[in-house]
């Protein structure tokens, strides 16, 4: 990552962290940040939001490109240094993964300058797990990680479909909010600033995105994910996107739909930042 | 079919019947079978239904395998007698196709054994041809079959968006009641038990199941038909889910929709048997 | 064309344009109309309409080929000719395209005919560019060429989700009434006779319409569009439905959704003609 | 068919003959010839034969549309009759299939002008059964039906690959000379004018040509098939090119292959008739 | 696997070792036994061998299903189980992976029973790590397994192209022959009975399978292969077929070649065993 | 591009030129550079050459980045630029593109500093117009500008299969050596140093390399293509690839075949070196 393509130029950045060596069934997750970021400043379409906001206007999205891992580097140390780094600089990261372990650090780091952060999770799975095949890192774990060490206020999951038993009483544990796709009905709780959304691209249904690895049908269409952002009132701090799994993709639209989210997302921060 | 497979392992049997020389347009269905097996109990996901019932625990859904068809065998025959010994070990089956034309044998065993039986069919199409390209066993035929021989009590059926005059005719001398997908407001009529669920694939929009033969778009939802299912109230002794055709899908979905639609109705199935 | 498969023997006739000399990003789109015309036909399917009226019967649905376009020919006046000839024999035509700068030369030749026009343009784009990449004739121009020259009453644009600066003043000088996506809510204003429908399949979301070259996610699903035209009074007189392009549909499910909207959109503009 | 196309403008015509009703295992074949001629005339390419022939300019290739099949016609009729027209007006038909059922006609016709015809079948399958699926129209039979009437001096087939007892001895019993595949040695025998080539997709290894409802490894590849033609030193007179089903074709390159096979049989032809 | 299947009804059995959990890269291969069987015995070919064996016929190959792993299982010990089972049967089995980890415990049962076995490896990699990410029952390793145990009497690996240092010193460590692709001239060494073939689909080109999780371009033809499989004269008693990823597979063509390369395999087996 | 990655860490560079303005039928070249990266350095392959350089070592193989245009830019200027600043570091460039117009300012700052150069393109095409589609600068054009500008000595063309008399009248005027297709026999003439390469991916048949736009069936093999490059004798001083276009490659196999040819390509660039 080029730190000095940040500084004052815009106010959203986004930023990859390919990182995929925690994923238990499948890589690929690495490859998604260029083709996500390919597809936000295509040709194809342009840099507006649904809202009115020119993304593509002054001081609004950036590019802060990708994090290069060194071999014999802590992944997570890296991926938390570098958001810190763009925090620091005023700015307004939403991270292009990689799959779901990548939340863990960058949380870390949003929370530290973000206190009481409120967490808005959209999810096939609760990724709860204590421990997943042996790793405590594991893409099935980030949140146990982030409520064992009380990182955030609150953490509200979306679309879940996909509970057993261990990650029930895991959410039980740790208050987790947990909205299940069969009780959806297109409203969201109230949620408080500073928020955090995560976004795990399997809560959509795989008709809307079959690029992941793990294929859970039943899901949220784009379009109902679009009004549950639109339609939040608290000041969006912090995102992510991640488990983009371009390998699966063989018609190739999911990138299409990781960029549609870039723009609300970004349009929504920049709105919350602006009252 | 290894029959030893059977006993007292659990209560919801699988059971593939891998035939398609019924179809009238692509042959492909019978490729379906080991497919929907492997995704359903792949690492990929969990045996957790929705609902909270452990599939893989005890007493819960076991696999019968596939028939293996000899080349001198009447296959609805087989298919019949394969049905019935699942019953006669108390195993609830739910049939995995092949094409649609298994639903008639299937349904021949099951009403033996359930009287008074209504049968819930989602499809795009009736299925009601007197006969079809010449066959009276066709795909396009096995409701036909089964409404003149007075095998079950009530037949209703969701999703239809493909009626033209014969079968109209046909759904009114057998008093099928038809609720057409532009009419479909997500509820269903009060049914019965005992109940037996028949899934023709193409009930879904193309979208989400794109690997089935016949195509006809402007259809279900997976999570209308999962509310659906979850909102029976009669005991569901049955069921097959059909014409799956692995040749159309190459982004390689559609065996994730069944896998989701197997754990569905075997919770559906051993909740209405522990009433 | 040959203008001798017209005369009395249908009323409703698909003609394919196949033109994508104006396309910005990506050619292709020519080559859809022979894949839509074997998707109506086909085996697979049958040619009732949801609405119970039999399109294979007399006096419903035709076939006046594709027109084929001389070297040094100007496209938009073959195109104005050619639907000049079908309207002249009293035919109501639907026009396959092709990009969508073929709706250009179609309305002007409708809107010869049939005076006050209002038409209902499904689109994600507003496609109302002055010029686009230095062509008045761009795809992205029609409907401002359209306007520009008062060919219609009144034009109403839904699904559109990629308004930029530009494209709002377009709208705002024309007085055009858009229905934007994210305040879709299932229901169209009350539209007057006569009524023109412009399809771009891009209204669609991508997964229900892979093939586009310009994929806009978060779009309508075929239901939503099947009911919007099922619902219309107004008398339909004519149609097109554009960009759909065969190079971007691996799974090959965007020629059946075309061929079901020929279904729909003929059935209607019967159904308007028989009062 | 659109007569009037054909006449003194060119020397090649092709003609698409839409059938696959005599397709044992899959439909689709017929889609076909509309791909084809895309291919053949798209500005991705040129018309130039690789041995310098420009197939664009003045009495070269024409296009002489595809075959309508009434409902209640003998199709076999309706072909051998549009071939014959097709002669009799002085061109050389290059037949785009459909599946492999239609050579026979096509050779019925061919054979009646042109006396003592040698044939050169490139194809996986001798496609010689006597009957195949109750049918003697099959496209499995072609050959016998050929042969049976003595329609050809000679017969020679090029890469097969799947002989079995049954079709060893139809080949020997009617005298045709097999080239298996595992003896293919990049060269033919010498064959004498005036000559037939019928070009079966499925000769190709399936990497190359993977659009074929049979795919059967092992094949030829593209440049080993233009080294064959262009190595031909007989007149050849007429040709096909069937059994391209473009269901089977995801990634869409099939299409190009047959165009690339049009180009240099019609140079070959061409080149033949101005001797 | 269902024992009864066996006995005296064939020569040659297929048995399916659905394994990946020793995969490095990506799951999935443990799909395809199903794909392969359905393919051998699919309607769209025949069952006889180039060479001209009819492999339907009484005494040729049989299928002996799949391995069901239990969950508490040492998956290694339970597939050598089975293949001493198959060859205690007098069976010649031809093994369907699972990933190319499966070939230590095959070839440990097999050389239990013919000792001097020499093994001819077909693979883009040597697989002859001492251990790789942890593990040494890798799908890396199992030949590093093999020549450690000294369990057969020569390895020749055909088609190398990803020699590293660490590799190369292994080979020369035990002795493994290694025949590379860019030194590939159509012949292989003289090879000794008892032969045995292990078969990695890597080996061929991605061209010509694309279904394998890792792609090296730049390998063998189909048709080299089956020349190769062709030629030898020694007696194989057994082989494997191993890393075919059904997931890697869109246009699914690569079951097609495992089908090819099961026929001529059990051709060249029961050949053997003539003599 | 991060021109501080440069420097004495390695001797070749890798460095991604994402443009595809200058694209006559279809963009999304600009999208291979990321995509050949990732390949490049997956874990699914190692970095050693077929013929044993360890391209992961000290001196060997880095990534320069990809080039950021600036919107007001002339981005044929900025490529030479970002070549000369490569070469000024001691570095031997690859550049990867983007479309076939990249050449022509690649080889504008090769040749400044390497006097004398031979060019061996690999192509489909010659690339020799004039002008195209109006543009002077368009992929059809590269080797007319280079050949007026004189940058070359020769200029070597291999694999050409698309000659029509426009381009052999310019390949003669500029004294260009076509090895057409068609005379392919597996060996170059010799060729001097200091050599450039130039490899447009439409040079392989689509089977092997399905990802480019234009796909001219009767290409190259991988393998004949490696055969060809590890035989060169003269020390290869730059190189491109280009036209990979990841829109058309739905199994993606595509990439990994770019990551094939930028290892032996390196590797080659190395071994000249280390002379």
């Amino acid at each position: 990552m080029d730190s000095d393509r940040g500084g004052d130029r815009g106010k959203v950045a986004i930023t990859g962290f390919p990182l995929d060596s925690n994923s238990s069934f499948m890589k690929g997750a690495a490859e998604a940040p260029p083709l996500i970021r390919s597809a936000v400043f295509s040709d194809a379409s342009n840099l507006w939001s649904e809202s009115g906001i020119n993304l593509g206007g002054e001081l609004a999205l950036q590019d802060a490109g990708d994090l290069a891992f060194a071999s014999d580097i802590d992944e997570f140390a890296a991926i938390e240094s570098a958001v810190e780094a763009l925090l620091g600089c005023g700015l307004l990261p939403i991270a292009l993964g990689g799959d779901h372990s990548i939340t863990y650090p960058v949380i870390r780091a949003v929370s530290t300058r973000h206190s009481g952060l409120t967490v808005l999770d959209f999810d096939a799975h609760p990724d709860l797990y204590d421990e997943f095949q042996g790793s405590r890192r594991s893409h099935a774990c980030p949140f146990a990680r982030i409520m064992e060490e009380g990182l955030v206020r609150r953490l509200v999951q979306a679309g879940v479909r996909t509970l057993n038993d261990h990650q029930r009483r895991q959410a039980e544990k740790f208050g987790v909010e947990v909205i299940e796709m069969r009780a959806w009905n297109d409203s969201l709780p109230d949620l408080q600033s500073p928020l955090y959304i995560s976004f795990d691209l399997d809560v959509l249904d795989p008709a809307f995105a079959p690029g992941v690895a793990l294929r859970e049908p039943g899901g949220l269409s784009v379009r109902q994910v679009l009004h549950a952002i639109q339609s939040l009132r608290a000041e969006v701090v912090a995102a992510d996107i991640v488990e983009f799994n371009p390998r699966c993709d063989p018609a190739q639209i999911t990138a299409w739909v990781c960029a549609k989210l870039v723009k609300e997302m970004a349009a929504k921060m920049l709105e919350g930042n602006r009252r």
